[in-house]
Formats: C-alpha cells, sequence, structure tokens
C-alpha cells in the first residue's frame, strides 16, 4: 500500500478484515505500507498492522514478495506508480479518482489494457458500488424492475470547508487534487449513476463555484479535519471548485441532475441519488446506507409507496458474511467489500471492476463539466472513450 | 370568481371558510361564479355555494355588486380577464402562472400598476408561499439565521402522465398552458425559492424534454385525472415540456438547481426545497407541508443536526386560527390563508404580494429557461423587469 | 350543534364543507347552535355560520325544524342531552368519549338501541375511524394481508402541560372531563386499535398517574391553550391522570401496550399505532395522518421493507372527492369524513358507526384501566358488553 | 475467548481492530480460542485469527499466557467459566445476559467484588452502552438537558421466528437460554435504559407470550439464521417466551413501557429508546444507530423539533477516532468501543463498566418481570441489589 492518511486507514481495516468474513481462494498479507515520511509510515505501519514500510515507492513496486499494490494517495501520484506497477506485473488497486487528467487516465487504461493481456489485474476503487444497497439498485435495474430510466438526480454534499478559517489543505490545491468537490466527490456520483443505471453520461451543462477564494495555510489534517497553521499568517488561494452543479443528458435519453460541493451546511456526508423510471424509482442516501427506498409501479394503487428496504438480509449482496438481520454496516464495510471482489477477481483470473477504462469514463465526463463550465454553461458532449462500458 | 374546476373548487373553499376561522375586516360574500359551460357552471355554482352563475365573463366583471374577480381559469385567458377586471375597477386575484407570456404579463403589470395607483389591489395566486412552513422559512432567512446563502435546490416532482396511454389533456396544450411542467409547477419552485432567499435568479443553463410526444385524445376529466376518449382512436401531439431541469446563480451568487417534471414515478406532489446557507440550512417538503427542518449551525458541534419543526404551534404564520399544536392542516389551508391576507390588504388599503411585477418576475425566468433550452443549454440571462423585487 | 369550542368549531368547518366535496343524498342546514354564554354563542352562530343561536340545550331539542343534534360538550352533559335528543326523535352525534363513567353509556346505549329500533340514528364521534390512512389499515387487515395479529403497540403523546404553571382547566377536573389523559386521548387509541383489528381487548394491566398534583387556576383558554387567571393566587388540585400506560390482550391472543400521555415533551399530537401480523404490519402516525407504512411479508426476501403509503389516491377511501393525488389533507378532514358517512347512513336508513354500543365497549375498557390502576396493576377482564362488536 | 459463533466473531473483530483505531496502553494478542466441537474451533481460530484453539475452557483459563477471558457462550456456562476465571485471576468481560438466573448471578457478583479487591476486572457486554448515540444520550441525561424524567419507551422488536417452521435453535430452550426474547433481547433495553436515565426500575407488571409452542428441530445454524433438520420429523417444545410486554416505574416515578418481541414482522433489530423529560426528549434506533434524535425545550417556540443528530462528529463520544463527519459506523463498532473501554481500565487498574453488579441489577428486573407474568401481571418489586448502581 501506498498512502497511509484516510484512505490508507480505510483500505487498511478491509485488508485486515476480509478474509477474517468471506470465505476466499486466496488469503491476504499486509506486507509493506509506503509514505514520504520516514517517521510517521513507521509508525502508520505499527498502528495498521503491516509487516514492513519503505519511503520508497519504486523499491515497493519492484519487491518480489508484492502480488498487489493498493494506490491510496492523492490523485496527482497516481499515474506514475500504477504505471510502474503494472510494469513490474504487480495487480494494482487505484483509489478514485483514477487521474488528475484525462491524458494520464487514458494512460494508465491504455497500460492496464497491456497489462491485462498478461494476465495483470486493475481495479479503481470506486467503493460505493459495493455499499450493499448500491449493488441492489443495480440489480433492480437490471431486472428491468425501473422499466426506461426517465430521471436521475444525484448529488453529493459535505460542508467540511464552509468556515472561511478552514485552512488550505492539499484538497484545495488543484495541483495535488486535480479538482476540488467536482473529482473528489463528484465523480463518486457520476460513477454511481453510470454504474447503477448501466447508462454513460452523454452531455453536460455546467457550473462550478469558488465561494472562498483564500484560505489560511494548514497545519497538521486527519481525515478532512485540519487545523490552521497558527503560526503563519500568510494565506494561499483556493485553486479548486467549492461547487459544481450540471444538468446531463444519459445515453437513453434520461434527464439528469448533479450536484457535488462543500458548502451544504449540515449535510456531511450525503450522497443522494434518485432514479425515475416508468416502472419504478429508487431512492439511496449514503448517512442511511443500510437502506434503500423502491417504488414499485407494478403494485396495486392502494399500496404503491417507497418502501424502506433494510438492506441487511442474508439475501442482500454482500451481506450474508456479516451479521443477522437488522444489524447494520458502515462506511468502511464497502472497503471490504471491494478487497473480497478484487481478490476474488485475481485469484480466478478475471479482470474486477470498476476497470480503469470505466474510471476513464468519468473521467471524460469531468472533463467535459470542467469545459462545460469555463464556457459558460455550454452544452458539452461527454467524450465516450470505448465502444462498450463495462458497468 | 371565473373557472371552476380543480383550481376553483380550492379557491371556493378558502372563500367560504376565510371568515369563519379569521377575524377579518371584511367578509366575503360569495356572489357569482363563471365558466364556458352554462349546465356545468350552474352545477358547479350550486355544488360550491356560489349565489349566481353565469358564463358571460365579461358581464361578471362588469357587476356592480361584485369586488373582487378570482381568475381561475387557464393561463391563456388570464391577461383578457384581469385587464377587464382591472379597468373595471375590480380588485383581482390571478391564479399563476400570471400569464402565458412575457408579453401578456407586462401588460398585465402595466394595468395593475395603473390601478394600483387608485387604489385598486391585484395579488398573483403563489398560495404556497401561504404554507406555514414556508412561511417560517423566509422569516429564518429574514432574520439572518441561515447567513449567506450558497445553494438553493429545489424540485417539484409529478407522475401524473408517467403512463403514455394518459391522455392530452389541456395542461400538454401549448395554447391553453403556455408550457408543461415548467410553467405548471416549475414556477412555484422559482416563485418559492426567491420569496424564501429574498433573492432573484439572475442566470440560467436548462435542459427540456417531452418524453412521450403522441397521446390519446381525451374525454372527461377532473383535477389531474382524467379519461381517454374510448370513442376516438386518433392520437394528438404533445405540444409541451413533460420535464424541465436547469442550473442557475441567485444575486449573492449562491448556485441553485431546479427540478420539474411530471414523470418521477412515485413522487405525486414532490415540491421540495433545500437551502444551504453560511449559518443554518432549512428543508421543505410540500407532501409533509406541516414540518420544516431547520439546521443551525451555531448550535453547539455535538447537538447540531436537522430539527424536524412541526409546524403547528400558535407562535407560527397562520396557525394560530386553527387547530391545537400537532393537528394538521392540508394543502386547501394555503389558499385559506392566501384570501385571508388578500382580504386585509384590500380592506387595509395596502398592496398585497406577491404582485403582478413578482409574477411577472417569475414569468421571465421561465423564459430564459425556455430560451437557454432552445439554445442548447447556453447561459441567458435573467431579464430583471424592476428595481426592486417586493418579495 | 350544542358546545362551540373547539369540537364546536372543528365539526361546523365540517358540517359547513361535507355537501361542498361529496354528492350526497341529503343537504345540511346548520340551522342553530347552543351554548351557556348567551354572547359568546351569539358570537360563535356569527362566526361559525349557524343560523341561529340559543343557551337553552333543551328547547334545542325540541325544535322542530332539526333533524339532527351534534353534541359536542364536556363528558359530563353528554348522556344527559343525548337521552333527551334520542327521546325527542333526533338523530344524535355525540363526540367522544360517549360519557364520564359506564353507567352513563350503558344508559345512552340502551337508549339508543331503542331509538334505531324506530328509525333514530346514533353515532359516537371516533373521528379519526375516518382518516384516509386508517381505514386504509382496516381495509388491509380486514383482507386478511396481515395474517394473525400478534402485537399492537399504541401511543398517543401530547405534552401541552409539561408546564407546572399550566393552569387548571375543565379537561384536568375529573368532575368535568371524566379523566385526564386516558379518556380523552386513551380513548382514542383503543378505540382506533379495537376498529383496526376488529377485536377486543379482553383484560389489561394499568399504571396511571398524575406528576403535577397542584396548578394554578386557569383564566381564558382556547383549544388545548390556556392561561392562568393572573387575579387569583390559589391553586386547584388535579383531579385526573396526567398519564396511562397499560399492557393488554386482544381476542385472539395478541400483545397490546397502550400508553396516554401529555407529558411526552416534544410530542404535540402523535397517535401512532403499529401492529404486527404474522404476513405484515403497519404503522400510523397522526401528526403524519397522509402517510401509512404497510411491511409486506410475502414480497420477495430482497424487497421487504415498510412501504410510505401517501393515502391521496382518488382509489383510496374518502380521497376521491378531494385534491390530486399528493395534495395533503388535515386534521378536520376527518370530521367532514364523518358526517359524509353519518349523512348516508341517515338518509339511507341504516346505522352509522361506531355506535353507542362500539362506544360503550371503549368505556368499559377505560374502567378496567382504572380499576387495574387502582388495584396495583392487578390483571382486569373487560366486561364484555355484547355478544358481537360491530366494528 | 470461548465460544465462536455469533458473539464469538462479532467480538474477535473488535479484538483485531481495537489497536489498529484506538492509542491505547496496551496491545490485544488474540491467543487462544475455545469451543466444545474440535473442528470446528480449530476452523474458528484459522478464520477468526486466534494464535491457538482448544476444547478445554478449563485448560484455557488456567493458561499462563492469558491475561483477559472473553466469554461468548451462551448464558447456562456463563457463571461456572466466570467463576473459575476470576478465580484464576485472568480479567473477565462476559457477555450479557450475565446468567441464567439470579442465583448465578449473585453469585458471579459475589466473586468479582472479591477478584475486583485483588486488581483483577470484571465486565458484562452490555455493547449498546458503547453505540456513541447511546453514550451521547447519556451525557445529555447527565448534563440535565432533558430534566426531571417523566417517561421512559422501550422496545426491541426482532422478527426472526414469525415463521411456525423456523426450528428448536438454542435460543429456545429454557435450559441453554435462560428465557426468550426477555433475557436475549429485553435485557438490552432494561440495562441500556437505566444506563442512560442513571435510574433503576422499581418495579413491574409483565405479560408474556409463546405464541409457537412446538417447532421442527433444528440443523445446521447460523447468526440468528438456521435451518430445519430435514430428517427428523419430530417436533420439541419451546421453552422460552416469544414475546414478553412491561410497564414499570423508575426511581423517580417515571412511567415505563417495555416491549421485546421476536414477533415483530419487519423490524429486524430494532431496539427504540424514546425518553422524555421536563425539558427535553431523546430518540434513539438501533437500526440508525448513527442518529440521536433530540427535541431541546428550551428553544425558542417556533423552532423546536426532534434534531436528527448524526453521531459522526471528532466531538462525540468514540468518533474522533473514526472516519470523518457523515461516514457512518456499523453495529459491529460498538464492540470495539467496548474492548476499548476495557482494555484502558485494566491497563490504568480501573473497573470498567456495567460492572457483574450492574448486569445482577438487569437480572433482577429479569426476574421480576418473569414473576409478575406467572402471577397474572402482578405488581412486583425489584429486587434492589446493591445502596448505589454504578451507572
Amino acid at each position: 500500500m501506498i498512502g497511509y492518511s484516510f484512505m490508507g486507514a480505510a483500505h487498511s481495516q478491509a485488508w485486515r478484515t476480509v478474509n477474517r468474513v468471506y470465505d476466499l481462494p486466496a488469503r491476504v498479507r499486509m506486507t509493506q505500507i509506503c509514505g514520504r515520511d520516514a517517521a510517521k509510515v513507521a509508525e502508520a505501519a505499527d498502528r495498521l498492522g503491516w509487516d514492513t514500510h519503505t519511503t520508497d515507492w519504486r523499491a515497493l513496486v519492484a519487491s518480489d514478495d508484492i502480488d498487489v499494490v493498493d494506490i491510496c494517495t492523492p490523485g496527482d501520484s497516481h499515474a506514475e506508480i500504477a504505471l510502474a506497477a503494472l510494469a513490474a506485473g504487480k495487480h494494482v488497486i487505484c483509489e478514485k479518482p483514477l487521474a488528475n487528467t484525462v491524458a494520464e487516465a487514458r494512460a494508465m487504461t491504455a497500460a492496464a489494457a497491456t497489462a491485462g493481456a498478461a494476465g495483470v489485474r486493475s481495479m479503481c476503487g470506486f467503493n460505493y458500488r459495493r455499499v450493499p444497497a448500491v449493488a441492489l439498485m443495480r440489480q433492480l435495474v437490471d431486472e428491468g424492475r425501473l422499466g426506461t430510466i426517465r430521471h436521475v438526480r444525484a448529488t453529493y454534499l459535505q460542508d467540511w470547508i464552509v468556515d472561511p478559517q478552514f485552512p488550505l489543505v492539499w484538497r484545495l490545491d488543484k495541483d495535488k487534487a486535480g479538482s476540488g468537490a467536482l473529482g473528489d466527490i463528484g465523480a463518486h456520483i457520476i460513477d454511481l449513476t453510470q454504474f447503477v443505471t448501466g447508462q454513460r453520461i452523454t452531455g453536460v451543462s455546467a457550473v462550478t463555484e469558488t465561494f472562498v477564494k483564500e484560505r489560511p495555510l494548514p497545519g497538521a489534517s486527519s481525515g478532512l479535519a485540519a487545523e490552521v497553521d497558527g503560526t503563519a499568517t500568510a494565506t494561499g488561494t483556493v485553486t479548486v471548485d467549492d461547487a459544481a452543479i450540471f444538468v446531463a443528458r444519459l445515453d437513453d435519453g434520461a434527464l439528469a441532475t448533479y450536484e457535488a460541493t462543500r458548502f451544504a451546511t449540515g449535510r456531511k456526508n450525503a450522497l443522494r441519488v434518485e432514479i425515475n423510471g416508468s416502472l419504478g424509482s429508487v431512492v439511496f442516501d449514503l448517512e442511511r446506507l443500510n437502506e434503500l427506498e423502491f417504488y414499485d409501479a407494478t403494485r396495486p394503487a392502494t399500496e404503491q409507496g417507497f418502501a424502506r428496504i433494510l438492506v441487511t438480509e442474508a439475501e442482500h449482496p454482500y451481506m450474508a458474511a456479516w451479521w443477522p438481520p437488522g444489524h447494520i454496516i458502515g462506511y468502511e464495510h464497502s472497503f471490504t467489500h471491494e478487497m473480497r471482489d478484487f481478490v476474488e477477481a485475481v485469484a480466478n483470473g478475471v479482470d474486477p471492476t470498476p476497470s480503469f477504462a470505466d474510471a476513464l469514463q468519468v473521467q471524460l465526463v469531468l472533463d467535459a463539466v470542467t469545459r462545460s463550465a469555463e464556457l459558460g454553461s455550454q452544452w458539452t458532449d461527454v467524450e465516450q472513450a470505448l465502444a462498450a462500458l463495462a458497468v
């Protein structure tokens, strides 16, 4: 694993847990963790339970005793590390967004295709696909229970930088993060809705905004929390969007609205998706991730209603291995499910999803959104990278 | 009153009730109702409780014993009737949308200004402003409890024409209705959000769609329900939008998303508005119109949460005259409140709101949305009719 | 009508509305209203829209031009008035609880039986039976959709006397009100659950409590609100229960819990009922009276969930005459439905429900609860007045 | 650890995780696991990550390299194992209920007191005390935010044995389980409400029921799921309650209702608690365990409402070590928190809570409930074991 912060901790918990819960064809060993700061990575290795640690990701990638490289760094280093790892024949799991630019994502996708031909697997970590309620949504759409899809409305709302005194952390720096709310959380709802509907976004019209343009420089940070560097009085310029909103069309003509923001006071992690089809609708809310609302318009008129399905039954995706019905799981479990599927795919010699190509498709949407916003919300077609999208 | 269908019945219930609940400076008499079909208007007069009936709206408007004209017809006749009524010195209450075109709305606004100078009052019936929870939202914004407004997200979702066999009623005919979901229900969320925020929409980027382009011809209809004319096999062309989505900016820089649709399966009357400010947020849902959610970010960190306020206390707007706390009111009560405020304004010699000018401003937004959609979602500034908007 | 306060206003709104909404075999005239205070009843007649007024209920009951007597007084006068009205051959609608004692209720039931044989109709006003969602619950149980009923849990929670300085209004006086939370709101959940399940409560074990035993004397009051008499410094003793809780069994062996209280801070009118059967469950909440939650355990395992049915479709009980789907109704509409059913029953020459006998059965439960509480929660069988209960 | 089934797996996940998330004064080693079936315990040791395994719990308890014994077996063996472990000087964590009888619980409490004097710690595993929202409830009560407590209503509803063909697993056998819903899940709400209010239940009046008295014999089982032994045609008798309901009083005069059932169709793990005090109320639902509803009656009248607090902030109990705000945790995390507090208590030389004495107090309530139910719901005082209850 490369990176040991928020994503590093979340992935570690998943690697540590996956064989304890699921019966898998391979057993994971948490061998080596890498980070730039020697003291911190040593501490992280000890705390998170990795056998060894290093500050040299190239050495890690070249290690003989490593089969899988898990990339949990900020987006600006994804491409370089992933390309090296694939070249070294390592299976790669790379956090989202795949890269900070379309060009990088394209190069990674090409490399993944080449590596794939040689049996080296790659996957992008859109973990929310593995929330059981999301998998159930996908299943319902797939079975035709929603009919023709007419509307998608997707928001990912957070509020951790509403305070203008919140410092200029790396996620607010375009060089490191690529973009702001758009790439960080907007990418999730783009991928999730393409995955669930099985359709691609074909074009967008977008507005983005940076509400607070100067912020104090940061001191220590952890997860999404951070402190201002009390010794500094200087401020820095925010170079990413605070919020992005856009309207879109999907392959089959559905209308869609998207919103990603870090300025929705009171909304902590409100990834919410509603999909309306001619036969039914589904609603999902990440803050209540064990639930799915499903409206079945084929039921008798007097009984139609949004059913709150508690997605904790053994019959639900991923859930048979966990606790009895009604005993809910949390955010981190989506990573355990991700690792389960990844380990199974690698062991069984098949390609895991979402592929780098799927993630490139998300990147192309992000790119279209950015261009549309720059061009005064002009309608902007999304470049379609591939003839068929494996979702 | 002119018109006796859905709106006619709702307004009649309000006129019948308003003096029974509120202590007002004037008492309403339900004198005359007008409609095009003599038999039907006679039946309506009897059922709804009007003293007399006529098929000649010009005669009604000219009647000496009438002080107020209430226009409940489809939008294509609003302008002609309102202009005549104002010219005759009658106070006018006109259902929304004010008119089917900007030109008509402009003429009506000019006439209202002239009449107003002579003490003749006019008002457009955006009844949802009078839902107590909406009035409370306005009050919270007005008191600065939300701080600087960053985001507005507004949807008005219905599903009554999802079935392609639903007939081509007048609301699907551009000549009668002006537009589809956009003007019918989109107008409500435009007015409501401008009212609550006290800000105007300055520009939009929009997409509209007609999912079902041909429909059977209609037979009988009632409210939003209708039957197909079983004897006809011909179909007609839907000339209005089924759905409209747009992104927008408000005066002070907030980003906004809007969606109006009749294709959101399972959503019956889902006017939902969320507003995020730097200090707090509010959420409203018309299907639970007695509730308001309020997030106060100035509360202690451990206690912040969206509070579900049951807006049924005597201290809440409009509620002291109704039932004890927790005894909820319904959709129709918004009209009773509208009539209360109208009667009070007329009796006290002040201008009621929303004025025709406020309604023109909504019309200008509808117009910008339509033009943006026609121009491939191009960003389109909303013409600002007036220096100051009385909200 | 006798009485013009909270219930008088609610019933008046219903009488005024019922023919405007429903097509009925008879048209209601609001002829005469009666109250003890001449000035107040005159004001009420004018405001509520009654033709004439009187302070002499015996004269009213004897009036030749009156067919129906609607009793909206406190419980201590129900028996005397109802007996006189029935004797005079007037159809009677009497607010709940039927009486303050079992003896009175028994006398009224006997009189109603006698009168009924002569075609004189009587009904007790348990208005919540006519909330569409409650009627739908009954329908689902009746159709066997819940299977064998295992559990009932019913609460009616209010909080209007939490403040010890809230004055000693008539509802806190045993002579006037018969009992406190138990008879006022507990009676509603007893009737409602017996109605919905079609079963009777066979025995109870109860606890009651008066948390605040002395209160200031009252000045003006309205609905459930009241002011302290500022000139008085004396206090009075609360002679009724503030709260009553009991466990119970139903005819077919189901276990039930009941709670009625005026001390549930934050709960304004929280009549909530959940019923679990072997095949399904239903949940109702009066503060969201347009909704019913229905869990259908015969659905596929992955799709089971509590469906939030918005009970506003034309297919739902009572709703075809109101507004389009999703346009909600309020508390007062339950009375309009009650009057509809009463008028139809009288006009069609059939007995309306709930009958006085049904209401006596509720009274017998209240009595058993009171006795059990007095006997240290001893299990107390409910006397079963009648071989068959018409629910 | 002794036991490797549902609780064994849950505790293992917690032991495995606790040092990875929290910075503790000691590091846990998962040394030895014990179970009756040699093959199964070997498999469990391998899967759950224990160093060694045994079928001899006496040997385990005597092991020199073990400091802590974690008892996850059915209730009938708790006493014997705990007494032996304490006698051997091992710190003990024992799953709830503490024992199957008051006598056993009393013996264990005495042994714990003796051991405690020698620095040997003991704790009973009422894990729900460590759900952050529950800890927050306790904190609010402790700070006086609810004022005088008037009402407690607590339910723990499940539905896993509604089907009469569900087999006769050990939890339905009185010899193994002590009681049915009462001791299994009723014990949780008894402990939780005593913990949160800081008060003891002083008396109860109860009804219990076994709806399905004969069931097929079981084959394989896992968690709460089980299969019927297909080869057997014989059935066995259910010797425990399916449901228990009771009314109660707390120390300071509050009224309380309790319900524990396995027959609430659609309710999977619905531990729900509402507490009303003179100044505020709280509501908790285990199926949405990251949320707490808090009503603060000291807020302005127009703004009072139940605030949905998402208990995922760093300021909330236990949460600083987990994920960013809004990233929810699950059921299993309550065990991680339990182990954190246990490890800290042991390392710091203080007594963890809930103590065996606290758990005995729960047992005394269970006993009073059972006796009351046997005596026709007669009011039954709860024996108060101890002068002061450490909650």
